[in-house]
């Protein structure tokens, strides 16, 4: 049996978004924990999210590993896997990283659009790769089975993670900047390594990375998933909805802006649209995943790729990569000169 | 009267070694009190000095501004200017800036040898400059009067920083590499900016930035500073000795690794010499600065010329730096794109 999920979300959580989950038939999401917030402040993210499992059994519960998605499935609810968009989480410290995984971190992104310690955004001028840390901190992910996650890196960034990586990565949400060139969306050179090291990526929904913004067409979005399996194949894609339901625009100021900065940044947005742009019609809750379905079975998808694509290609990926790296790999122990 | 400035040390600091100040006659020293700590873990080591302050009022004081030197001189003590060697202090936070100030931080590197949030480090393989959150930090640092320090960062963050800062910049403790050929030491280019943008340079007498090392002879050591001022003039060069006295190697452990690695670091050393190196015969305390000051002399330089390196080029320096950025400069509301 198929299995939906879903590789990004980051919603205004409530009982009532638990409920669409459960009624949309969402087996399993990636969700956004934490974007700047420090190692303390992500960890209070947690309580509030453990205050929700105790609430809410009969919708959701955390996921951490692959197998959770079935008992998802088997029980009705939701598996709630977490996921970080900066490596603020860590701060400065590698030993935070199995902390981290032990906490259940199953996703971080090296960089949000800014340099980071780790690697360069997408929004910097320059993208000078993965740093003597960034470097360190791979090969430390890569041991506990915590993904190294691109959505906002560099070209560069992204090309030598997934070169310096023992495991595959993920892009967890993005689109193809051959079919939309924003700053956000990933040349089809970083598609094509990524999906020959086994990596994944996970289509957005998010207006700004659509064609047409939110005027997107459904048809539009999936025969580009379409033409995406010419390059990629069919195994290493999925959906990366990134649906931020519900928050208020004072979330997406500290998206941008964190605290690195005392002016205003637009991101990907602009001054006459500062906020959170409105969703495609097509797609505007967890209930509408099944016009993504019908949408790629009307653009030619056989019913076996339409599973792939909607979350049987993320299961796999679960199953690879959220354990501990195989023992007996080779450790050196100094820093590399 | 000239007066004896010290534009870094980062000591094992005691009773002893406050004694050794007043016994050689240092009015100011910029002092390390902080390199990969966090903000909390910086104010930590603030209650210590705070604790000494107390201890030993007759021996040191925190020193704030230029006049404080003045009144270190005339009531025979030394004052004490505090300043960190990566921005790990302001962690990801820029309103933490004000805040360091306000709490006597004068001196602030944008990078210690790694990537920074701000800018490269000079041990990085790629320099890519100062980052979109390194420009909005300088500015700050301009505003509040909180110098830029870029010891440790590479060439092109450097010149990045001497360009963008409307302030002039300091180099607290390096050499010129077209002395010493090492990673921390500084181009003749770099040097020239600096000095044409009125920043300063002081001269280390660690052992790595040294030319034949700990062996170096005074003689050498002064005749490169005689060479420098036909490159710098005279009003931009002091002294910046790093003096780590009595400092046990794990400290230079925690310099280099901090907690980005799990892996050994040498840094500057290696595995054959990997602690602190032990320092030259004629500068083991700041019992010896009179050496440096005779060396001086020996090779040439006036009086006028040795006052001004021994600590009056840095007392200007300090005047002019500590202080508010004049009222009315402009401020962009919004973050460059």
């Amino acid at each position: 049996m198929s299995v939906l999920i879903d590789g990004l979300q980051y919603a205004n959580w409530s009982e009532q978004i638990f409920r669409q989950l459960k009624e949309g038939g969402v087996d399993a999401v990636h969700a956004t924990i934490t974007y700047h917030e420090t190692f303390r402040e992500t960890v209070l993210n947690i309580e509030q999210w453990n205050r929700w499992f105790e609430a809410y059994p009969d919708l959701i519960f955390q996921g951490s590993t692959a197998a959770d998605v079935k008992l998802a499935q088997e029980t009705g609810r939701t598996a709630i896997f977490f996921g970080s968009q900066n490596p603020s989480c860590m701060e400065d410290d590698i030993g935070l990283v199995e902390v981290l995984h032990k906490l259940g971190l199953r996703f971080m992104q090296l960089t949000y659009n800014n340099q980071s310690l780790l690697a360069t955004g997408c929004y910097e001028a320059e993208d000078s790769g993965l740093t003597r840390m960034g470097r360190e901190v791979v090969a430390e992910m890569n041991r506990v089975g915590l993904v190294v996650d691109m959505s906002h890196s560099g070209e560069r960034s992204t090309l030598e993670a997934i070169e310096h990586s023992a495991r595959p990565i993920a892009i967890t949400h993005a689109n193809p900047a051959s079919w939309h060139p924003a700053l956000r969306n990933k040349s089809d050179t970083v598609l094509r390594a990524l999906a020959e090291t086994g990596g994944m990526l996970g289509f957005s929904i998010y207006p700004h990375h659509l064609k047409g913004g939110g005027d997107c067409a459904l048809e539009d979005f999936c025969s580009m998933i379409a033409r995406m399996i010419d390059v990629m194949g069919p195994d290493h894609i999925g959906i990366g909805t990134d649906l931020c339901q519900e928050q208020p625009d004072s979330v997406v100021d500290w998206m941008r802006m964190g605290r690195w900065t005392k002016r205003m940044d637009y991101g990907e947005g602009s001054a006459a649209a500062p906020g959170f742009p409105p969703m495609p019609s097509w797609f505007s809750d967890n209930r509408d995943f099944g016009n993504i379905s019908s949408g790629l079975r009307a653009v030619g998808l056989s019913d076996d790729e339409v599973g792939r694509v909607m979350g049987g290609n993320w299961l796999r990926f679960f199953e690879e990569s959220f354990g501990a790296q195989a023992a007996g790999t080779k450790v050196d122990t100094r820093v590399a000169q």
